[in-house]
């Protein structure tokens, strides 16, 4: 099929080149040409404007950094909407605000050209390895026909609802991990202010009920004092500022979410937008030294 | 082996019995007697006070609803000091206060009796399966010692550190196990504000790294708005308390767990101790509908 992909940084690229592997024409622009370079040497076709990718494709891909590049690569001016077939489907899998996602979704289909937002979870391992959670939102037979294309991408794919359910749902797996990281965090300060190795409380922990994956990876980097990226606080603390925006919108008290929100903002202000976001280990540190 | 077992409750009445199905000679004794009858139909043998029990006894089990009520059986009138054999093990699997706890390892040792703190995690269903987490804190050779009674009572069994330590990791349990569920909590607020089904939601973070015990048992458990216990919101509270209390003594500040702490105090305002502890989503509900 012949796929336009917008956005190959360092979850884009092996996502492109997933679907290059498959088989697939991939059509792709960038701002700056080492981003693309990798694709173009696979053997995708470079073009010069976002229009003119999705001039060429059936289906576009955009995984770009946030909400305004979102709004910029689609809408903006030589975006995907000025080149775009009538029937063709423009498929957002960038973490950005859900209202922006329903009125761009809304501007595409004045158009005829369908939109989805396809948001990801599993990081640049699962990008690599074709094993990311997609979180899908739009309509439903527009999903079955970008489904076989999810597959080869990820591999828990569900439909959660209309436009913009699918960044919804992103906003609200990003509340969980907040938590559920502050929650190991405090245990991990907690085992050592009592003198107890917090290696051996994680490794109790990892039997029971409180075990989870971010125990056992985010938990481990924490022990180890090891903040090398992964999903770094730069990003953490771009997702949860679409949580708080989305949260006041909606009139949803998340105290928990905005209490690590603010973590994370000190951890920016700390000049560690760079560290792995369980860096938030250090910040909870740094208030207990207080 | 000759064992003495105090706290029939519900979760020390299936982990007697289990340890009755395995060949070990029982000796018990309660407050009240419909709480004992069961271990004495299954073959116990009932005491006249925990003095004598522990007269009978090599080790002695305590599961017991809190702190007071392990120091008034321990150290009390009539408590298993007063007729523990030198040498005789006494294992508190209650969650009880670490501070606690290593008072009462001391009164002890001066006696040249020996004691465990072993508080599990698992609740009624792995009391009865046998399938407790147990978090073990004492010496090590005394763990030794216990360890083929532990492995009748629970599968994941770690002995964690010094005296009071097994209760320190059962607080570390308590704050990942509150913070998960307010994460949680939260995620399906901000979902049905959103208009999003959060059972979809649900099954959609399953797949990923937000997945987590909590997120299936107890995330459902809010879907369905069924409270019923479970592990109620009044022992939620109390292991809160300790947990904060025990952060206090310690100068660790857990911002997190003091903010669920107050969420799972309003619900025994509200009178409701006896739902389960995953009824903090209700307490959020009332939060947003203030």
């Amino acid at each position: 099929m012949k796929i336009g992909f917008i956005g190959a940084g360092i979850m884009g690229r092996p996502m492109a080149l997933n679907l290059i592997n498959a088989g697939h024409e991939i059509y792709t622009w960038g701002r700056r040409f080492d981003t693309v370079e990798p694709l173009l040497v696979a053997g995708a076709t470079g073009k010069g404007t976002p229009a003119e990718v999705a001039a060429s494709a059936e289906i576009c891909f955009t995984m770009v950094a946030n909400t305004t590049d979102v709004e910029q690569v689609v809408l903006g001016e030589r975006g995907l909407v000025h080149g775009a077939n009538p029937g063709s489907i423009i498929v957002d899998m960038s973490t950005s605000a859900p209202s922006a996602t329903r009125r761009i979704a809304q501007e595409l289909a004045k158009r005829r050209v369908h939109m989805l937002d396809a948001p990801v979870s599993g990081g640049q391992v699962g990008a690599s390895q074709g094993t990311l959670s997609i979180m899908v939102g739009g309509e439903a037979d527009i999903f079955e026909r970008v489904k076989p294309l999810f597959e080869i991408l990820g591999k828990n794919i569900v439909h959660v609802g209309d436009h913009g359910a699918g960044q919804v749902v992103k906003a609200c797996n990003q509340v969980v991990i907040s938590l559920t990281m502050e929650g190991v965090a405090e245990a991990i300060l907690l085992a050592r202010k009592n003198g107890v190795d917090p290696a051996k409380m994680r490794e109790a922990l990892m039997g029971g009920y409180a075990n989870s994956k971010i125990l056992e990876v985010h938990g481990l980097k924490m022990l180890e004092e090891n903040y090398k990226a992964g999903f770094k606080v730069k990003l953490h603390h771009k997702d949860m500022g679409i949580v708080m925006d989305n949260a006041h919108e909606n009139k949803a008290p998340l105290p928990g979410a905005e209490l690590v929100s603010r973590q994370i903002t000190s951890l920016m202000e700390a000049g560690e937008g760079e560290l792995d976001s369980s860096a938030i280990m250090k910040a909870l540190e740094r208030l207990s030294s207080q």
